[in-house]
């Protein structure tokens, strides 16, 4: 089964906007084994919408996912185009007009209302994360999927709608694992693959890196179950250490299902992420049971007002040491009383670095009770990544550590 | 004039590679006043190229650039497939062959030898991060341009030889504002628009909206200045207290730059964006001298122990109240000094609300010496966007205050 992505919006065709939702829907469809077919971009004009649905309408494609065109203003046609091609009437949906209703709680402008408008034959996908939901339209032996284009609102629209629907459309079973990797590079778990590979030729490994992890998907047909079955198991040999999961849930969830087994409290000393560890674990809904309170100390005097942490250690090995992130967490366990304490000193950049302490040196102390642990890397990177990584570096160092504890 | 961008490979169409090149290249031609038209992905596919060339061949575009498709393999075939197109042999060419000899610097596979022929009509676009250089081919009434895929041989490429070639091809220059706005929704903004945008016909007004603001781009060309002057001051004049600047500078930039122009510290206080302010602040570099110290309050408990928040008050009104948030930035002052205190409580969800105070309710403090202003604000989406709005919507007020401050 091939796919079309179209995408719409002059935001997306001038540049201003990376087209992330092109590459993101690519890999989920590939994942279920649809065959991604041609990505078109065209701004927000209908004429050029409309040889692009012609395109699609005249090729063996079977489906066409659009992106963008569903908010509320005179440049938003993306729905009422489709319809007129494929001869739908909208009509007021109230499942529509009640997530709308929900997400103002009250008065809205009256241009969003054109957006509770469909097809009554559409099957609506719910946007909770905007007032745009999308649809599903199944017509002239294709099937029309109709999203919002920013990611943060689509992507959930795809993963609880678009797939579970994309799937019940499919003959041959797809096999899908998919591993979540940290404390890896890319590149560096590609060399302990090169001869793995090539083993197995009927089944697919494509690995997708971001910042804060990599996402290895392996994927086959139920003709090669065995293949793929050996394949896997190969994969969790080569490099189980480094694989953090199977479920996608992301580190900080995990940390905080291990913090509530465990019945451990949790806080943060930070210097050079500045919060971004604490708020990180405050995202997962739930954390108020293993997280009440952290700090920031950016400043040598704020290590030593709240942490204790010596003028004398930072004169003698400097803020970015080992000496200085110990302390830290020594002085943050007296403060809040946490059974697990996390302290972090970095040079984030882009200034700030010499030669034996560069741009992207981060320590980091753990300590969990009485025990502590201490780290040490150097991130690649803008300021902004190197931050990012170091939050993902100290969870996923902590949660390889809690995992164990029995 | 007009501009298609075809982007040739699998891994691009597979999702594999994000296309960054699109968007690099339509800005880049934006910037001298080529409309991008239409965003093509194809795979390494011969047929589906072809005709994406058909198609741009009986288009009204003028320029066509492609990307990708120039390596030394057997599934390169972008050169080749565009000579025979327009009827161009392929010779062997000495500046091509040059810059392949001096990059190997010796031997070299002789399949790269490929790489070093072109029509001789064509303008060779020399790569010197790479092997395979591009080309300039003028056809048929129509500019064609073929580039190699990867960014960093790319650029360069762009930059140096495609940029100034088109600039010479150009008669019109490009009439270009953007402004950025924050504490407006895009449908407020909208219906404040309604009949601001037909009065400018020559006049393209694009509004984008993200989670943290509202970018509009306003454009023209150089026939119609005075249309595109006029758009710009109404436009200024209509959303003028919403407009946080035209540079692009991010919000924690622009309050980083009143801080330091005041001379002014600044802390917070933060229960339910555990930490994010603080962070987003931290992520401007050089905000150390203006960031010394913030405390994560998530429990009661720990409002009280740092800020000297009452168990009465949050008693008494609950503790996401305009009172508590009051507590937390007095609190706060006397606990840091600084100038500047940020307090704020609220209830991110998904779980925790109630009739009175739903969830996405958030009620903030600003403290400045002796002033305090406090906000309440409901936010809508999933938890980690309730968190971020309110990070934007914290930053922006106190942003808007310390402009003033003289």
């Amino acid at each position: 089964m091939k796919a079309y992505i179209l995408n719409v919006g002059d935001e997306v065709l001038s540049g201003k906007v990376i087209n992330t939702n092109a590459s993101y829907l690519s890999m989920e469809l590939e994942s279920i084994g649809i065959d991604p077919y041609k990505h078109i971009t065209v701004g927000d004009n209908e004429a050029m919408m409309n040889d692009a649905i012609d395109e699609f309408i005249n090729s063996d494609a079977k489906v066409i996912i659009t992106t963008g065109g569903l908010g509320p203003t005179h440049d938003d046609f993306t729905k009422e185009l489709i319809c007129r091609k494929f001869g739908y009437d909208l009509v007021l949906n109230q499942e529509a007009k009640d997530i709308l209703d929900n997400y103002y709680k009250g008065d809205y402008p009256s241009c969003n209302l054109k957006q509770a408008y469909f097809p009554k034959e559409a099957i609506i996908i719910p946007n909770y994360n905007g007032t745009a939901c999308g649809m599903i339209l199944e017509a002239k032996e294709k099937i029309i999927i109709v999203l919002v284009g920013p990611p943060f609102e689509l992507k959930p629209m795809v993963v609880n709608s678009v797939i579970p629907f994309l799937k019940s459309k499919l003959k041959n079973n797809i096999l899908l694992k998919q591993y979540y990797l940290m404390g890896i590079s890319e590149s560096s778990m590609e060399e302990n693959l090169l001869d793995y590979y090539p083993k197995y030729k009927n089944v697919n490994v494509a690995p997708y890196a971001s910042i804060e992890r990599i996402r290895v998907q392996i994927t086959s047909i139920s003709d090669y179950v065995d293949q793929f079955k050996e394949a896997c198991e190969e994969f969790e040999d080569r490099l189980g250490n480094h694989i953090i999961g199977t479920d996608g849930k992301v580190i900080e969830e995990k940390v905080v299902d291990e913090l509530k087994r465990l019945g451990y409290h949790i806080s943060t000393a930070e210097s050079c992420t500045g919060g971004l560890i604490a708020s990180t674990i405050v995202n997962v809904s739930g954390s108020s049971c293993v997280f009440n309170e952290s700090i920031v100390t950016y400043s040598n005097e704020a290590k030593n007002k709240y942490l204790g942490v010596s003028f004398e250690t930072i004169k003698n090995v400097g803020v970015v040491s080992e000496n200085v992130v110990t302390e830290m967490v020594n002085g943050l366990q007296k403060l809040t009383g946490s059974e697990v304490c996390i302290g972090v000193s970095g040079i984030a950049g882009p200034t700030g670095g010499t030669e034996s302490k560069p741009v992207g040196l981060v320590h980091f102390a753990i300590k969990i009770n009485n025990n502590i642990f201490t780290y040490k890397n150097i991130f690649r990177g803008s300021r902004e990544v190197v931050r990012k990584r170091s939050v993902s570096f100290a969870l996923y160092k902590l949660y390889m550590i809690l995992k164990d504890i029995k």
